[in-house]
């Protein structure tokens, strides 16, 4: 990282490309404060900023790797920057002179054409270029679109419809075709703009600790920095392997249902019963009883069925989140010993989640955190038997509330998810079930790959939509995955049903097929399941999943080559076709197909009444058709044929998995 | 004005009112730059601003009545403002040291409880305090309700939803209950932002040429400022008297139609035929063919008909608007003259209004706009014998055009309402037809008052609704009214019906019930006149509105004198209660009843299914329901019979005008 100073200016550079570029015409820096407008309902946030001060720092002053900034010539330094580090990987540290700041705006060095990536999980647009992306955890919304009626209707009903860059998991963190990586070191609202062709412009409420900047001569070297960074996760458990984990929240009937399931030819690893913990009645509907601990009611003899199972096995898994309601058995423990998060008054703060009231478990507070880990999961979950579970939430830390360690709850929300699977993943330790027990999270931020060994996508919509169905999942793959979260996956099926939108027979089909070339396969009722098709209530539908299942299955001596990669080398299991292309810029931007190790590639049919599908092979490659064992050579848009049960799924000519992709075609 | 400087910095009092507050930490101006985005899309405006700069200038030097800014001791300075004036009427000039400038925002000292009122015609909010008011001549939007169905599929089809500071004719000026008016002299786009609590931000995106202070003792003697400073109207035309203008887009039927009317006992002083120019037929239906002379397909012998009606005291109305279709007879003479805005390439700029495109004259060209005033309206329109119309548009100026003045069409987009009107108001004076030809406008700017004798409120949709229906008439009529129009009307039975919104016989009968009590009475077709009920389609909407037509010719002694009050002191007919009542607070927010004139207090129902009608009765008077001679001591809330027919109307107790108000109960 080198600064050149030139005629009332400076550049810096990293090995070769230029990254900041400063003239006392044209500064890189900005300066201010702001005072924000920030809603919250229900875990959706309504923000308008007042920006009262921006500041252009034209004045640089350059002293060995120090860079003092002012408005002008004369003026007192209102923001040093430290530069330091090498050619491969540079930072900038920075250091407010000025106590009244909180507002930064940086701009770095564009190349016309380039692509950005990241962002952390990122559900509409891959490509980053062109948009502007807020970073702050949220509900994704439902829809997506503001020209959709799905997504009027979510604003109005409940302000939930969101937009394209809502996500449970941002991250400030973007990798650029240039073959370098960006990352703003900040638990505080951030954004990026993409949408100028000069400058990409970070915005940042707060000073950031530093800006990381990682070089790498490809993709991939580029891609294993990341993980490295941000930490690593643990092998996917063995028993994954086995099947589909199957999503069912009916009682005791949901061991009936298994059995008909495994009876129909499913290969089922796991049974996912997020409602272990009992229901309590809405006006909305059953939801689950936030109290975390088996109920017998609703699963009679629960530790002695899961022994059962697991003889067979066959793992069980459950559903927890960060609250504890008001009304259950934890919740009088945590607010005797303190552990809940303050209101104004210095009260346990009592969160509304539709009907009931929750405390917010301080997980600032060390005590609060470890206790969380030994008495919830450690002693309810993992010592009762489970071998995972949905940890669901992280996005919702109320920005009004008082914390143990003093820091304001808008500078905590974007780090709650990090926080969250650290406990979660100390749980799992304590019991040396790391690599064993498997939980799962839509939620995340910086620093939540070193702890959540496995990603889900969040709550899509049951429907084939742009911005809120089976397609995103991989854009939130494909994202994600480059900043070192090897593992993602999706609920077969999706989640969101509201507003009269229910599954399809096909909608089920084309997610299971998809979800054969993801990680984990894992399915989901649905947050209505009365009202929409489940994988065992319609023959066809069942028989394609089991088929799905055994194609799983079949890969897995390909998969767990890849967790071996993973573990290893940091690269993402789901991968974008660029990572392994790129002298190929036409694989840049798509998001809708995506190598499955380096040589699987896999492009889901993610729209209703297709019988054949259109997709880009990349140049440098032969491919072979799985289903037909047809030959194509890469560089080319091809058009295959795509019948329930055959997605389009192509492997490389040249690949010592061959023999077991041609074994595809004998299932 | 004074400037009173203190310890680090100064105040601005004028007659006693604290306008502006500087000190070095808390300054009262910034500067900067932005780069806006603005997309026109058919008078549908969406704008982003990006703010590269905003500089608090917190240090100012004053030098009599010359105060320079700059952003601290030493550095340059970047505006200077010129105190002027005296207690009554003060000014501050702006001059910019710094030609990169083109944002300011300046912060106005408040008071609490403060309200606020004018910005032009505000449709929505009448009392402008709490809100954001951007200033931008535009379509106003239908539905204007982010949370209603019609604005949502207005906005996915068109673009065209609006929001509640839509509004034809916007004007940065407003009225405070500090009793001082503030006027921005600028067509630039700027912002009013009244939501903060202790100062109101002025943002303008240009450097204003100065921005205007009046103080005054009372709202009357501040009103009557403003319509000084703004231009007076003359005074209406006598044979506005006669009745209502019955709008009818039939062609020849049209007149077949009248005389039904007429025989339905209503009174009627015009006939108002938009189409006499003609139709075009496109995919949307039929259009108006833009080409402004009386079509003799459509209106065979329309001159002979014309004076036939004026000989039984009916005046015939047309319509014009500024541009010209390609297809049209006008279109090739202005386009040899040179008369059109002009595109990038010097070519004539076109703009597609639907299939179809026009040339927009360029009315900043003196022999353009003369040309208009004279070959157009002064020959092919009062020559030929209308003595009225609608002069429509003037909002739609597109922002890319070149101008003859050489201006930013941004910068001239504001401006565009007013040069309209000043070519009508030239066409009539040459004729020596002012006070005497009508013509009527719904966009508006800063003297658009002094050219344009009367307001209509717009495209309202066809419904009760909050924010487009005819409640919405009020406060146009109501802010409009404090900045010097003295004279307001509407189309009786709203314009807009889109997507399955349909007028009802309530509807219109409720509107005619305002109607009768406003300047001029008129009806409209709306925009789907076959879908849609019509005063003659049904009998006792037909009955209702002759006999509303009675109340307006019984009220014209009345109204006379409100118009001659107009003329002497610029009083407009229709004042908000706290224009007589300001001892009374309680009336400073009502904008869904007004006084019409000092005498008649009139709260239109404005909402379904009502029979009965709550308002606040203005403390300090006493108050007769004019339907039932009952009286009503002021300060209170009333609730009266509001059958139709009898619109919930009271005249003072004590007033020259009482025996002619009692006689309405006998019509």
């Amino acid at each position: 990282m080198q600064i050149l100073t030139t005629d009332g200016g400076f550049d810096i550079v990293l090995d070769g490309r230029l990254i900041l570029r400063h003239r006392i015409d044209a500064p890189c820096l900005f300066v201010g404060h702001g005072d924000a407008r920030m809603d919250m309902y229900r875990g959706n946030f309504d923000i308008e900023d007042y920006v009262v001060e921006r500041t252009p720092l034209a004045h640089a002053v350059v002293v060995g790797s120090e860079i003092g900034f002012s408005a002008a010539s004369g003026q007192k330094t209102r923001l040093s920057l430290q530069v330091s580090g090498d050619d491969q990987n540079g930072a900038i540290a920075f250091r407010s002179e000025d106590g009244a700041l909180n507002r930064i705006w940086i701009r770095i060095a564009t190349e016309q054409g380039e692509h950005v990536w990241g962002g952390g999980e990122q559900m509409s647009y891959f490509d980053m270029r062109g948009r502007r992306f807020p970073l702050w955890t949220s509900e994704p919304g439902v829809g997506r679109d503001k020209t959709m009626e799905i997504t009027f209707k979510a604003d109005v009903s409940g302000k939930s419809g969101g937009d394209y860059w809502n996500t449970n998991y941002p991250q400030p963190t973007y990798l650029s075709s240039r073959r370098y990586a960006l990352h703003v070191e900040t638990t505080a609202y951030s954004a990026f703009d993409f949408r100028r062709g000069d400058f990409h412009e970070i915005e940042v409420w707060a000073i950031p600790e530093r800006i990381e900047f990682t070089a790498r001569p490809s993709f991939v070297s580029l891609v294993e920095a990341m993980s490295e960074r941000f930490g690593r996760q643990p092998p996917l458990p063995e028993w994954v392997y086995n099947g589909a984990i199957i999503g069912l929240k009916d009682g005791a009937r949901s061991f009936e249902r298994l059995e008909a399931i495994v009876a129909a030819g499913a290969k089922v690893s796991g049974l996912w019963c997020e409602d272990w913990i009992g229901l309590r009645h809405t006006t909305f509907g059953a939801r689950l009883f936030w109290d975390w601990k088996a109920n017998d009611d609703r699963y009679p003899n629960l530790r002695g069925r899961i022994a059962e199972l697991e003889e067979r096995d066959i793992r069980f898994l459950g559903y927890v989140n960060p609250y504890l309601a008001v009304d259950g058995s934890l919740f009088p423990e945590a607010e005797a010993a303190g552990y809940f998060a303050k209101d104004e008054n210095g009260k346990t703060a009592l969160v509304d989640f539709g009907e009931f009231d929750c405390g917010v478990v301080d997980f600032t507070n060390s005590d609060a955190a470890a206790w969380f880990a030994e008495r919830v999961i450690g002693k309810n979950m993992l010592d009762f038997g489970l071998s995972g579970w949905m940890a669901d939430f992280g996005e919702y830390l109320p920005i009004d509330v008082k914390l143990s360690n003093g820091i304001d709850a808008k500078l905590m929300h974007n780090a709650w998810p990090t926080l969250w699977a650290e406990v979660n993943a100390r749980a799992v330790a304590s019991r040396g079930k790391t690599g064993e027990a498997l939980f799962f999270m839509r939620a995340g931020f910086t620093g939540v790959q070193k702890h959540c060994p496995l990603l889900w996508g969040g709550d899509q919509s049951v429907d084939f939509t742009r911005h809120d169905g089976l397609v995103t999942v991989i854009s939130g793959a494909l994202s994600s995955g480059l900043l070192g979260n090897a593992y993602h996956h999706s609920d077969i099926g999706g989640y969101t049903s509201l507003f009269g939108n229910v599954r399809t027979a096909e909608l089920i089909m084309r997610w299971a097929e998809m979800g054969a070339f993801t990680p984990v396969m894992r399915t989901h009722e649905g947050n209505r399941p009365r009202d929409n098709l489940q994988i065992d209530e319609d023959p066809q539908v069942l028989a394609h999943f089991a088929r799905m299942t055994r194609v799983y299955v079949h890969l897995s001596p390909y998969l767990k080559s890849l967790v071996a990669e993973a573990s290893t080398r940091g690269l993402p299991v789901q991968r974008p076709l660029f990572l392994h292309f790129e002298q190929d810029p036409r694989t840049y931007a798509i998001q809708d197909a995506y190598l499955y190790g380096s040589d699987l590639l896999v492009a889901p049919v993610w729209q209703a009444g297709k019988s054949e599908w259109s997709l880009y092979l990349p140049e440098g490659a032969e491919w072979v058709h799985v289903w037909s064992d047809r030959t194509f050579r890469g560089g080319q848009d091809v058009t295959v044929p795509a019948p329930f049960g055959e997605p389009p799924v192509f492997h490389r000519t040249v690949s010592e998995f061959a023999e077991l992709f041609a074994g595809l075609r004998t299932l």
